[in-house]
């Protein structure tokens, strides 16, 4: 593949969020004529919405197409030269081009770039048990697996399901399993499900998973996949006990996806993310960005590099890398560590530090944790709320806050989220003016009883 | 009545949210024997939820008592001498006294104070039509208000009710009518409804309330209130029309009760409300605090002082104030002006400055709207939502933000409040790390797309 003379090639590697939307962005500043722009996918699908996976399959969302959120074509018609089932297979830096190869056909060409996006994403952890290949055990990562786990679902008689994991995916699958009729069964490495918080919070998750009828098996490695005669899964093995299963998802997380880049000699981080400056250009290279769920994200609140793979992040790179690619200036300051899920009726958020990211950051904090309600008491529809903060101490520098609640609590960690980013303290929270009327709100919002109640700490706090 | 020696006493002027709420703080931080606290209230009920009423008319609310946050009788228990049915007529500062009136008895005396707290809250704006008194018209300012339309709606045979005015609470009160069974005219001298937004915002509230059955008259002043035989309303006149009533409901705002301080030469801004330093203290003078709804209060965004009569800044500077009066220290720093309503399922929310503010502040800015939708597209429950944002030119520092949507619109506009309390700029905005999972929001939250669109308008912006 030759250049033609007198334009610059982009070559994206990855052909979901963030990839797509960098060559979008590239595409909206730079026309065919300046900029050639070519994306590399090694799957069937283009820019979808994994984070939809769970609903589909639990049937809110009734079509797959759905989570598209455009296809090969669509990007074709915007002078994207996007090759589906093309994967990359060397970064060549020196010589500043690519080694793609036809997944079909086996067919190898070098593609030489002037600019590079990486944007490989991240790949789902499946632990080497024996068993964990057999039929009717399912990743959720991609559009393929969701409808591989459908097939499954709709092809068996079974009625029992073992969700291995209980993060995000993991609480999220197990929802789907139940709307589907399932027996849940979650079994999860940590002391509570949703590590993302701190246990305590994460011992409300599970006492509600527990409400819903869902069987949480907590402190428990999965050991080994059981099977059948028919070579299918039957059981989930740990150390103590044997859990049923017809059907097992695996949602135990995931790494980012840089083998290429480790090969090409590129920068990565503790967690394997590449590393970037501001605009998303890797480190040490004027003509490479990445960005997604590959990548390391500056985390505002500890200073320290972290691995968050969220599509609203990778979004958002691709947005940023797109405009700096196409001759604009934008950068991504970093993250503060949002995050909102929900489990049927449970919704679940936190921000910022958990108490042991702020110890291994090396603060000193003040915890509270207060009870209250979605709107005024008196409101019909007023539920229960839970909201745990974080302060540094001397300075009252708000570090983080988990909530656990039903309709109206979540998002609530947006107040949060921008509290975090500003820098601001819990004294300062406690009179944020934040929007009240008895259907929406308590008139001291469950954010500002913590503030208050942090800021008492704060206070009376050590040195 | 004397004071007993060896101990301060502290006199409140009004039993509501900002009053009782500094009693409550002061009395936490001292006890009786250091500090007596006498608080009068002119009505018969304290403690209450002025913003409930509507939804107790509605029926939402089914109990009056609900909307009662603390008796008078609960009050006393906590050794806070509350003196219900009891009317300040003077206060004299040089002396340090007010002069009380029983309100059944016309008994009148003299209370000395140490320290003074006036909480007189606002007095609803009730125009000097022909008829206004008539049996049928009502206001809705107070529970006994609220209990004598009660009293109304169910004695009368009658189904229509016009709503004069269409601020928070006009729309509210036609909501609750509407829940009521009544044919709701809503009587407006405003272009739009919801003079708080911009008109064009407003624009989207009054096709909504169209659609919802409720019949909407702006730009319409009522001349008159027309009576039957009976003495009871029947109508009500504009210069162009009539619109047949049963009930009338009064909401076309509050002006701050400042009667008592203005005659005690105590310093009122523009809107007539008590001026304040930051510790909600009178100006000038070091003994009597003020806070509620008869102050005025910094606009963080503007620089000016405004009246914003509203249930959770009453209740915050009653917690100030206590604090202050009991000896600690507490600051209000002022508000960004944030408001949220709903008219049945429409959400209505609005914080920092509309446009007219910003050009009565002298600012220079760009003005953006957008469309989004609550949860990401694909995910059941999605709604349309119109986000309108406003930056200032060159320094792109957020001004302002109105939201109309329906559920999980309102809330968002908190996102927005703290940004403009930390004086964040759009650009900044577009990155920053909120909530996102398809149940909870698009992959971009409607308010980053906004803040994008906001950014591209400062960036191409003029001078």
């Amino acid at each position: 593949m030759v250049k033609s003379r007198g334009r610059e090639r982009l070559v994206v590697i990855g052909g979901d969020a963030a990839g797509m939307s960098a060559a979008s962005q590239a595409r909206r500043l730079k026309g065919p004529g300046e900029l050639e722009i070519v994306a590399f996918e090694r799957g069937t699908f283009s820019s979808f919405s994994a984070c939809g996976i769970p609903y589909w399959v639990g049937g809110d969302v009734t079509e797959r197409d759905r989570l598209i959120a455009r296809t090969p074509e669509e990007h074709r018609a915007r002078d994207i030269d996007l090759r589906m089932r093309t994967e990359i297979t060397e970064i060549d830096v020196a010589k500043g081009r690519v080694r793609a190869r036809d997944v079909v056909s086996g067919d190898e060409s070098w593609t030489p770039y002037d600019k590079l996006v990486i944007a490989t994403g991240a790949r789902p952890l499946r632990p080497p048990l024996p068993g964990v290949d057999a039929p009717g055990v399912h990743g959720v990562q991609t559009l393929d697996d969701g409808q591989a786990l459908l097939d499954t679902l709709t092809a068996t008689e079974g009625r029992r399901a073992v969700v291995v994991g209980a993060g995000y995916i993991g609480v999220e699958m197990a929802e789907a399993l139940i709307r589907r009729g399932y027996e849940v069964t979650v079994v999860n490495r940590g002391q509570e499900p949703m590590a993302t918080l701190d246990p305590d919070m994460g011992r409300l998750v599970h006492e509600a998973m527990e409400g819903m009828g869902i069987g949480m098996v907590n402190g428990a490695e999965v050991t080994e996949v059981l099977t059948g005669d028919d070579g299918r899964v039957r059981a989930v093995a740990t150390a103590d006990a044997e859990y049923p299963a017809d059907v097992v998802v695996l949602g135990i997380g995931v790494r980012p996806e840089t083998t290429l880049a480790e090969r090409a000699g590129l920068p990565l981080g503790e967690s394997g993310g590449l590393l970037t400056d501001l605009a998303m250009r890797v480190r040490g290279h004027g003509n490479i960005w990445a960005g997604g769920d590959c990548v390391e994200v500056l985390d505002l609140v500890s200073g320290r590099e972290r691995h968050i793979p969220l599509g609203t992040h990778a979004n958002k790179h691709g947005q940023i890398i797109g405009t700096n690619v196409g001759g604009g200036y934008a950068t991504f300051p970093g993250v503060v560590g949002t995050a909102v899920s929900k489990v049927c009726e449970l919704e679940i958020a936190r921000t910022g530090l958990r108490e042991k990211d702020a110890l291994r950051a090396g603060l000193r904090f003040e915890t509270v944790t207060i009870e209250s309600t979605s709107r005024a008491g008196y409101y019909p529809g007023a539920t229960p709320m839970t909201v745990k903060m974080l302060a540094e101490r001397r300075t009252g520098r708000l570090l983080g806050v988990q909530i656990v609640g039903r309709e109206g609590a979540g998002k609530r960690v947006d107040i949060a989220a921008v509290a975090l980013t500003a820098g601001m303290t819990v004294e300062r929270m406690t009179t944020l003016d934040l929007g009240y009327a008895p259907p929406f709100s308590p008139v001291w919002d469950p954010v500002l009883v913590a503030a208050r109640k942090a800021a008492g700490a704060v206070r009376r706090g050590g040195a």
